[in-house]
């Protein structure tokens, strides 16, 4: 493993810059991807510092997927998605493109596509907006 | 949830059907794709029926989890990839094709892209030597 501590996500995690938080706990964090494939599409990552798959616990991969699964139940009630999509890439070769291991979750909609990742900055008042959807249900 | 007991990965679970299988325990199954992205697409499905990440208890998801971590990691052995990419589908809006939940476990190439899903039927002999190095790795 060689985590480079000035990714993006480390920096978010230390409060170096500012992110549409979800929900956090003592080992998570989940917030607005501020590219989204979709409304609604968020990232899970853990605070530990580990930039794949490969650099987490079976225990540290498993309180992700908890809380990715919380996130989920949270945005499929929050944007009425009719479907929702897992992804996680692990290395360049992958289309990893931030150096900090992460769960995407993105909801789906009838007829809709995915918009092509790291393309589109999305409108900050929608994202406060979604962001504060799912605060709402997940911090109840 | 309304589970279709006939879904064609119920019938693998239940032995009706024949699947490349690769690794498997008193909770969990895994086997190759047949119409792989790429060379080592892997499933891997819980025995409990439940057609979604919607379906499926915390504990049940961090099982299937651990065992998709297990995979990954020997795929990226056995294959020799450059990254990996998990996928999970949940619904027809994202894509499900088969309505019993699964991890895609996608070996990726550096210069490759991926190939279509459910497109293109991959040679018996190519899964079967997949499957053969995989569980070399997963069953010493």
């Amino acid at each position: 493993m060689n985590y480079n501590p000035n990714n993006i996500f480390a920096k978010i995690l230390r409060g170096e810059i500012p992110a549409y938080k979800v929900y956090e706990d003592t080992q998570t964090l989940a917030f607005m991807d501020v590219m989204p494939q979709s409304d609604g599409h968020t990232l899970v990552i853990p605070r530990v510092a580990a930039e794949t798959l490969f650099d987490l616990s079976t225990e540290e991969l498993q309180s992700l997927i908890a809380v990715t699964q919380r996130i989920a139940i949270a945005a499929k009630r929050a944007f009425h998605a009719d479907g929702m999509t897992l992804m996680q890439f692990n290395g360049s070769a992958a289309g990893q493109t931030v150096p900090h291991v992460h769960f995407h979750v993105i909801p789906r909609y009838n007829g809709k596509s995915l918009q092509s990742h790291s393309r589109t900055m999305a409108n900050n008042e929608l994202l406060a907006q979604h962001a504060e959807h799912l605060r709402a249900l997940l911090n109840p």
